[in-house]
């Protein structure tokens, strides 16, 4: 199922690394790391680096094995570990970050164990892990890589290059562009929370026959939930970016490069504009516009439209946020407050 | 595993759908639509419909094949799609919806890929999807649709023509009954969080060995889990409505015909009325008691009984809806009133 | 898959619970039971238990085959149960619910419908259910039990005598010790959310190359996500008990014995002291430091530095929950405050 690559974590050397980076060594050459570290916790194999100064007084004794530091870094004391000195150290580290970053997801070929329908249509270079199901119908773009156990639904799509982690559940019809990444055990395509209430108190479900759409660029963190439309299409647009446990409803629309943090839940048919940030476990009422460039801070509760773009809304039901905190800071001191209007009003009944 | 039927989108001609709904034909008979969208939003070989006013302008330009109106809709401009006039718009979109819902989970028997114990009981016309598991003692009833991976444990049961979704998990003993619907992934009987503190501060478990029992005509979201009873039952009762990312706790009951929205959590032993409505993002302390037809708004936080049925609450602890309304409206004007007060003070003290 | 004990689930006589509890049987000695159930609602083969004075009552109409009894329990009419007289009523309840406790997650070997790689290190008496994935590199301890449909990853590791329930997403990389249980599709090691910021709004994502890190005693509830490091390590400590659909996010540090409820969550590099308690919903933003032994309540916004060990917090942004009781007490009556103060100005108006 796996490269033999992957199996040998990389190993690069003090002078490897310096001729990637661009870079100049101080001390031992030769010495081998197979990944970065923290300055403070970092083990003998592993590389780290020297970015704020707060974290100076680390370097003297760290165990890590290779230190990145900048051009003009003065050492006070005697530093153990191989430097390599670079003209960006936060430059250099997202360079090796992405160096050392190993595939999330195989990309050994199609398992014997996954199950695919004849009638699927599978591009060049796809993966399927062990025990992943892609349905009749369902296409899968070249280069994607489907988890083990995921699910690919009846008449699905997955785009060029798109990763799928294990447990993934994207439901018939829905679609998932190219690019994107969808954690584990997230769910594309669940039905809309819809029903008629009956007049004996029961609820008739109403059918959900629309679909999720997932444009290119999209981020889905791990168990979040996207609900298929009742009709048309639940819409992520390119670029967006979504935490773990998010729940969008049904008919939702989210706008190119919003951001969206943990446990945000969205009501449905409601539509966020672009480049909102939605702080974590903060909720919106159904069929409510959010403006562009919109930030809501967490835990809010929006009940009604944003209009105005780049609004700060903050408290339940959300307003500006400047205003929430000064009357949060009132809210504070009202039992003392409280007590000011009982003595002026005793005052004023003496005087009276 | 899937009927060719399902591989075939069902295709409809005007003349077939007037036929059904009782409606009269304007335009081309022949046109052929295989399903709904939205006017603003259909492509064509769509069939869309004009509800309300407001979406009227939308007919002329709309690229949907079909739209259904009232008999009495008269067009102001060329209309390019065929009409089809029927009494009740709202009506025949509901009978169509139902017409060209598609089956979410196969219906195609017994996958060999998917693991039936000898000693689990499975009924007639039961579809189980590839890598499904069901355990020693399960008991599937006739016509239910078990989905692709999900678990169905030891001893446990799923009742007649009910659908679980791919992924759920309905651990051991947990009893489902007739005419469910468990979205992806929800998980039935995970342990409730019970520990008994220890002196040195750690825990020891508490054993759950009590079940989780839902009745008939329960739909169940996407990630939700209810957890098992420590001793007795977690019950769900007939024709409650829960939606996506929803906690139920241990010893928990939800009466009949009460409808829950995403993200709410519910804590050990709480015992919820009939015909409730809870928002999104609400919660519940434990071992509370909720009177019949409560409605709790959107993030509030449940810690007391509540006595009188019909009754609304809201906010961080819950309150009446109204009064948390009016003071939330004046927590907006605090800043104001407290220098109202301070000004009212200094002029108090400059009299005196 | 099953032992054949457990599919013929354990039958005791009023005889042997005597024996084993040291009770004294009041009735007839030769009836059997198969679990405990509460007193209200236990069935026939059912033993249930009189604890608190208040559910004397039921004990004359218990369908319960068996009820434990304290020595000094005087019954005020005929009882048909069989009783058995203990010294400690609880302690005995606790032992009978060890004794009854069923394996949840089978100990019948290695599925041949699992997936393990030829490379992963499988210790002595592992259980791993049908259709679970074992990658390259993963290392499972003596007599840890891996569920059907769960997923260890690659070079991932489990410790002695852990559970891993079905659907559980254990990533590359990702330690969990000795002694824990996580419930089903708990999700252990996705990518944290992080991204930088580029100029047209998009967003850069930074690659996550660290790991999730779970000490020994550690209980995961179902649906939580635990999300990986971007360098070194997200820590669960030793003890800590965590209830289902939390979100942690990456390089969070949870210490020693600290209790979750349901759907908490910790923003990125929260460190989170020992022996805390956190209640249901409650969130943290990032980068805070949390000192050992706080109590954070219901739906609690943490918003910066708890410096006091065992503090108790409240409200969004969450302050002393004392002073948020006084503060709220107020608020319920703002809207009778500030007619109040209409009324004292307009008073002092019409005086000056």
């Amino acid at each position: 199922m796996l490269k033999s690559a992957e199996l040998c974590p990389m190993q690069l050397s003090a002078r490897e690394l310096a001729a990637l980076l661009g870079g100049v060594i101080e001390g031992n050459p030769d010495v081998l790391v197979s990944r970065p570290g923290k300055i403070e916790e970092a083990r003998p194999g592993e590389i780290t680096f020297l970015g704020r100064d707060i974290y100076a007084p680390h370097i003297y004794t760290t165990k890590a094995s290779i230190v990145l530091v900048g051009k003009d870094f003065q050492p006070k004391e005697l530093v153990q570990a191989t430097l390599i000195r670079v003209d960006n150290v936060y430059a250099a580290l997202a360079f090796l970050m992405e160096k050392f970053a190993q595939p999330a997801v195989g990309e050994g070929g199609i398992s014997p164990q996954a199950f695919v329908h004849p009638d699927a249509r599978v591009g060049e270079n796809v993966s399927i892990g062990p025990f992943a199901v892609v349905e009749a119908g369902a296409v899968l773009g070249a280069g994607c890589r489907i988890g083990a156990q995921a699910y690919i639904g009846r008449d699905a799509g997955v785009g060029t290059g798109t990763i799928i982690h294990p447990g993934v559940r994207i439901l018939h019809n829905c679609k998932v562009g190219g690019n994107c990444i969808l954690h584990a055990n997230a769910v594309i395509g669940s039905d809309g929370f819809g029903f008629v209430p009956q007049p004996d108190g029961s609820y008739h479900k109403i059918p959900h026959i629309g679909d999720v759409l997932i444009e290119d660029d999209v981020e889905i963190g791990a168990g979040t939930t996207i609900d298929r439309a009742s009709i048309g299409s639940t819409i992520i647009r390119r670029g967006v970016k979504m935490d773990n446990l998010i729940q969008v409803a049904h008919n939702v629309e989210i706008g190119e490069n919003t951001a969206i943090a943990a446990q945000v839940g969205i009501a449905g048919s409601t539509k966020i504009g672009r480049n909102c940030r939605i702080a974590g476990q903060s909720g919106f009422i159904g069929h409510v516009h959010i403006a562009d460039g919109t930030t809501v801070q967490a835990q809010a509760g929006v009940a009604q439209n944003v209009e105005e773009p780049n609004t700060i809304i903050c408290g339940y039901p959300a307003f500006g946020y400047r205003d929430f905190i000064k009357s949060h800071a009132v809210f504070k001191r009202l039992p003392e407050l409280d007590k000011k209007i009982k003595r002026m009003e005793d005052r004023l009944n003496k005087e009276g």
